[in-house]
């Protein structure tokens, strides 16, 4: 099953709306079939392994790392697959939490005689797919957020300069977050400051993430990275109601999509944001600040994962904060993480943290 | 050495102005002593170790953590012991930079027909000597700089609370460090705000380091948990010339003790601070910040251990820094530190960062 997920994860910013599934067949002790989630969600993983395996896979274990699909949507299930292989067992992770799927998956298997195991490593598996999970349960994408800042926490100094503050390795390391996920988020001021282009490289990957930011008025430099290359890597623009339609036209007009959002208050309604890019199909997302977005995400408890990457070096107050603004007066009412992993990465350190109620 | 390293760490915090030392006697592969320096910096290490190995110290391996002294202070010269006592060979991981022994220790054993090695395990050595090292070479001792923060870099929310940003077992690893150096360090800022005891507690020990307030005018409360117990623990404040003479006597007549420091601008200037703190006789700092003093010691490159505590929360914008204005502009000009270590205490990490020229 380790390896189901394994084989799982290498999906993961690949397929979605798909969940990124794992699947080995084990005939006599030998693996004789692997399969995971191809690029743009099908095939799925179990005719992948099924097609690997053969006529081998008439009596064999299967696992597999989410409950298969039983209901057709562009592929026909994948439960019947399995029943046509003539499998004798399978084993899952964990359970479809998708109403087509939940439970009647098994159900199918075992009516055509087939003996179901589920809950082998349900924890590993319920992180591995928290995205998928998110979306069709709560109609929004799982969300990492990604802070590199110095050892007091800031991402820039006072005049605004911010390159580089950690290594090349923990750069490196964040190319391949962003290659793990759907989409990279920024909000407008980073955009701006930046000129970032938010796209995966030197890894040798072919299929990009989608590029987001957010920009209440759409007032987005049109001389950018961003705007430069939208017809190479997709570009979602979310905004605020009421904005300029030259502006639309403009964006429309080389490429972008544009997702017009809710507002809380004089500000994009973060919630909204994330419901808008769920509807989009998006089930992880990377957001990489700065300071105003990251806020908005953890006042409204919308972030899942946050990855710190600290470097060796004192930046002093006059720098820009790694979070804005949280209206936080008494220590109960912030936002509490817990540690999953701290290590280092080149001079840096890297630590991750899981939202609370994950 | 190893042993010698660890024993001459049990007198950390203990035993300044002098070093810490340790030391091992080994004859026909046997321990037949230990020693390290005792509370108060005597008796020292090696007359430790000969008192345990009597007699069978003729012809044995001595494994010391520094070179032996060559000059009669308070106490005889370790090397007459040595030599009295007839051990055959001494093996030092490092030679003193006390000018007064540097060489002469190991050259009066030579002499005497002694085998003397050094050089073992010297790096391990100079980083546990560095205080005293420091303290001979350049008159200050060593700065260790602790910050408890947010993940985001904040010390308290922005109306001050602060209790608690980490967890029980951070808070004991604090104590742990308290107690192996010779003083406490806070700013005036944080002795008003927090109105610490700055004391080690829960850990059954019996000698409490020196506590230390810097306050440029001596305006600290009378009424506080430092001045109440000054008859039990030790406290000195730096301050500015010109202060009130009521309140210099008020805190004398208490028990404080006073040291008068040069002024740099409007502000104590930190390298007449440590130097004071040296001439004084001590040997490592524990510097708890607030954010002004930690500005203060990171501007003027005397920090050489910074310690992290990171917590898995987020403060936000409106809370306070842990580190001051540091008139950093470009990100070359920022104090860079280079990583020794990071570790999960509690529901917390730590990070430990050495200082580039260590």
């Amino acid at each position: 099953m380790s390896l189901a997920l394994s084989l799982g994860r290498r999906g993961m910013g690949n397929c979605w709306p798909n969940p990124a599934v794992g699947c080995v067949i084990v005939r006599d002790g030998r693996i004789i079939g692997r399969g995971w989630t191809q690029p743009g969600g099908r095939p799925h993983a179990e005719p992948q392994a099924l097609a690997q395996a053969g006529e081998l896979a008439r009596g064999a274990t299967v696992y597999v790392s989410l409950e298969p699909c039983s209901h057709t949507g562009k592929t026909p299930p994948c439960t019947q697959a399995l029943i046509a292989a003539g499998v004798a067992r399978v084993v899952a992770a964990i359970s479809d939490c998708d109403p087509r799927v939940s439970g009647r998956g098994f159900q199918m298997l075992r009516d055509a005689g087939i003996e179901v195991e589920t809950g082998v490593l349900a924890d590993e598996a319920a992180r591995d797919h928290a995205g998928f999970f998110l979306r069709t349960e709560q109609g929004r994408p799982f969300v990492t957020l990604k802070l590199a800042s110095s050892f007091d926490g800031r991402i820039a100094t006072g005049s605004g300069k911010s390159k580089w503050i950690t290594g090349p390795e923990a750069r490196r390391k964040v190319h391949v977050m962003r290659s793990n996920h759907d989409a990279v988020l920024v909000g407008a001021g980073t955009a701006r400051a930046d000129d970032p282009s938010l796209t995966v490289r030197d890894l040798g990957i072919d299929r990009q993430p989608v590029r987001i930011v957010t920009s209440r008025h759409l007032d987005l430099p049109l001389l950018s990275q961003l705007a430069r290359t939208t017809r190479d890597v997709p570009l979602w623009l979310c905004h605020g109601a009421g904005v300029d339609p030259e502006r639309v036209r403009a964006w429309e007009g080389i490429g972008a999509k544009l997702l017009p959002c809710a507002l809380h208050g004089v500000q994009l309604d973060p919630a909204d944001v994330l419901r808008q890019l769920g509807a989009a199909g998006l089930t992880r997302i990377f957001c990489e600040g700065g300071s105003a977005l990251a806020a908005s995400l953890l006042a409204f408890d919308l972030v899942d994962e946050l990855i710190g990457f600290t470097a060796g070096l004192g930046i002093g107050a006059e720098g820009l904060p790694s979070i804005g603004a949280l209206g936080v007066g008494r220590l109960e009412e912030a936002p509490r993480f817990k540690l999953i992993e701290t290590t280092q990465i080149g001079a840096d350190i890297m630590h991750r943290w899981a939202r609370r109620q994950i």
